[in-house]
């Protein structure tokens, strides 16, 4: 990378989602002067009778949790969409009121899920072992074939929101996945990005890209024999980081045979372990898997390519996060450390929990 | 506007951003066993020795505030852009290593301004009165004018973090006004949807969307001779207001008279008074104004139209705010409440200040 980037005030072009980032780098420099909090400690319990994802727990809604002993997976009591709702028609307007142009809306029929990671209250992905957060992966993946296979949505979207700064209400370990009858934006602006890459450059964007960052090693956090971990090129959010698989799968239902799920359950693992590490705290992220839609052409199938983005806020310390607020929201995102800075610190971190070696 | 929208999942399209937002009401049907806080009294002294923004002070960078009596305008001592940097070449690289299309980044120059509303500590936008808030448009557009003389830049980003929650670290009532080389991403992507339609309809977006608002009277919030605000068809935040100028003017420039500024003026009085009363809390926000380029072409000129968006995070009271997490960052926005659910409250509420009525 030209050095120079280091220091100018620049924008870098994200070709996957087709927007632009301000970099200030020397922004770092700001002094700061607020507190920082000293490590945490894991002080939940491994069962809390309140928790509403608690084996054996009643629920909100009124339901009770089985006794579950792995992962358990449930319908979200409160789904933003649903399966089953009246039918929305367009107002038939007179073409010279304008409203069919400035006031469109469609319907949205879909299924929201619940996944928790463990019976346990106190284990975050970077406390469990890779056999646990296996489970969750072939959770995941047992998902994405039912809701292919029998219901008519078109799209799956796993994330988990961790932390309560990522709207988080309970610790509990789990993640959501909403399906929905569309394509959502983000990952059909990918998607649009990876076909168009594909038809002018005769390859897949990703595999690409993964390509030019192991040629040039200066944004890799981590990378084991299924994925390589970067700060992307582009990265929006201070120690973003895009994980993309080594084969170029179009969904999560070609991640075969134990091995290759141990990998993804290994690169997961060490990530989160690294970002807990990063400030000696629970960092808080939301994370999403992106790949082919449940049904869509050959053209989306064949132009897809599986990866996944962790978003985590923080930037300096345990408390102070970036705020992504006035400029970014009106104007432009802005980060004010480089991406290659946030890689080396990642980087350089152990992949043994700081929670671990405390107790 | 068709009722079921008031009850089904949809989706809603922003004709002026270009994109899509998922709107989920019976989502507020969730119940909500968090806090309420009662309302808050105004505790702030009306100068703060250890504030950097009030008169007289020393500011971090060193330089020391003068004893302002109206509005104050300076450099930004922490700019995210500067005017004077080196260059960035790009680096000529072998088209076969793909860098020149998947790691793009460019040098982006500008000038950070940050101006203090008024001298008080304890007065924010809500606070002051018409005569007060039109020496705040008057010095946006004295910079305006500056800018556009003085520098090379193209586009001025006028902004207000307002709030803890919304990144802003100082109570004392502030905007910034970051000017770049470059046109960032939302100004850009709203003025190339304003091009396009012009091009279509031979009208503009914003006139022809003012009109349909004022014929269906469904989301307005408030009204003068010079502007309408109204939470807008596809609005994203809880709360969110987009105000447009009932003129078809083109940047702040064009708000000439005393009586014009003094509209613009109220239309920002109202608003903040009404946010302010809906919880009864100092209601957080990023506002911005949106408007044509320091300097483009003929076409960017003719298809602009001022406007100004409040981006409040909001939802339920004064404790409880709308996450833009995992589902709307990887997927799609996402908001529980209907855009006309929110404008019917902000209609109603007083246009005088809750706090005057508790002193
Ligand atoms: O410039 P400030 O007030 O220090 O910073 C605030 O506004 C900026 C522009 O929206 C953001 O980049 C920062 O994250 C936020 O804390
Ligand atoms: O579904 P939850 O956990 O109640 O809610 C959380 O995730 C959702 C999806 O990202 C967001 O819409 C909510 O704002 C957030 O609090």
């Amino acid at each position: 990378m030209n050095p120079v980037l280091d220091d100018i005030s620049h924008r870098r072009y994200n070709p996957l989602r087709g927007n632009w980032i301000l970099v200030s780098p020397h922004r770092t420099k700001r002094p700061w002067q607020g507190q920082e909090e000293g490590p945490s400690k894991n002080t939940l319990p491994e069962y809390d009778p309140k928790c509403y994802l608690c084996p054996r727990n009643k629920r909100s809604g009124g339901a009770q949790n089985p006794d579950y002993q792995e992962t358990y997976i449930f319908v979200n009591d409160f789904s933003a969409v649903k399966e089953d709702q009246v039918d929305y028609e367009t107002e038939t307007t007179a073409t010279a009121d304008k409203s069919s142009l400035l006031m469109r809306a469609e319907g949205v029929k879909g299924k929201c899920f619940v996944v928790c990671f463990s019976p346990a209250h106190n284990k975050t992905l970077a406390d469990m072992s890779i056999k646990e957060i296996s489970l969750v992966v072939e959770t995941w993946k047992n998902l994405y074939k039912d809701v292919q296979q029998n219901t008519p949505f078109r799209y799956i979207q796993i994330f988990e929101n961790k932390g309560e700064s990522m709207g988080c209400s309970n610790p509990h370990a789990h993640c959501q996945a909403w399906t929905t009858s569309h394509l959502p934006e983000e990952p059909a602006a990918e998607l649009k990005n990876m076909i168009e890459y594909r038809k002018k450059n005769n390859s897949c964007l990703l595999c690409d890209y993964l390509a030019l960052e192991l040629e040039k090693k200066e944004r890799i956090i981590a990378e084991n024999d299924g994925w390589l971990a970067v700060c992307p090129w582009w990265a929006f959010w201070p120690f973003e980081t895009l994980v993309i698989s080594k084969k170029c799968i179009k969904n999560i239902l070609e991640i075969e045979g134990e091995r290759d799920v141990d990998l993804f359950a290994e690169i997961i693992s060490t990530i989160t372990i690294k970002y807990d590490n990063l400030f000696e705290t629970k960092f808080p992220y939301s994370m999403g898997i992106h790949q082919a839609p449940l049904r869509g052409t050959d053209e989306e199938h064949a132009a897809n390519h599986v990866h996944f983005h962790f978003l985590p806020p923080l930037l300096r310390s345990a408390t102070v996060k970036k705020f992504q607020v006035g400029y970014e929201l009106l104007a432009e995102p802005q980060r004010d450390i480089t991406p290659e800075q946030a890689a080396r610190r990642l980087q350089a971190l152990s992949t043994e929990l700081y929670r671990n070696k405390l107790e």
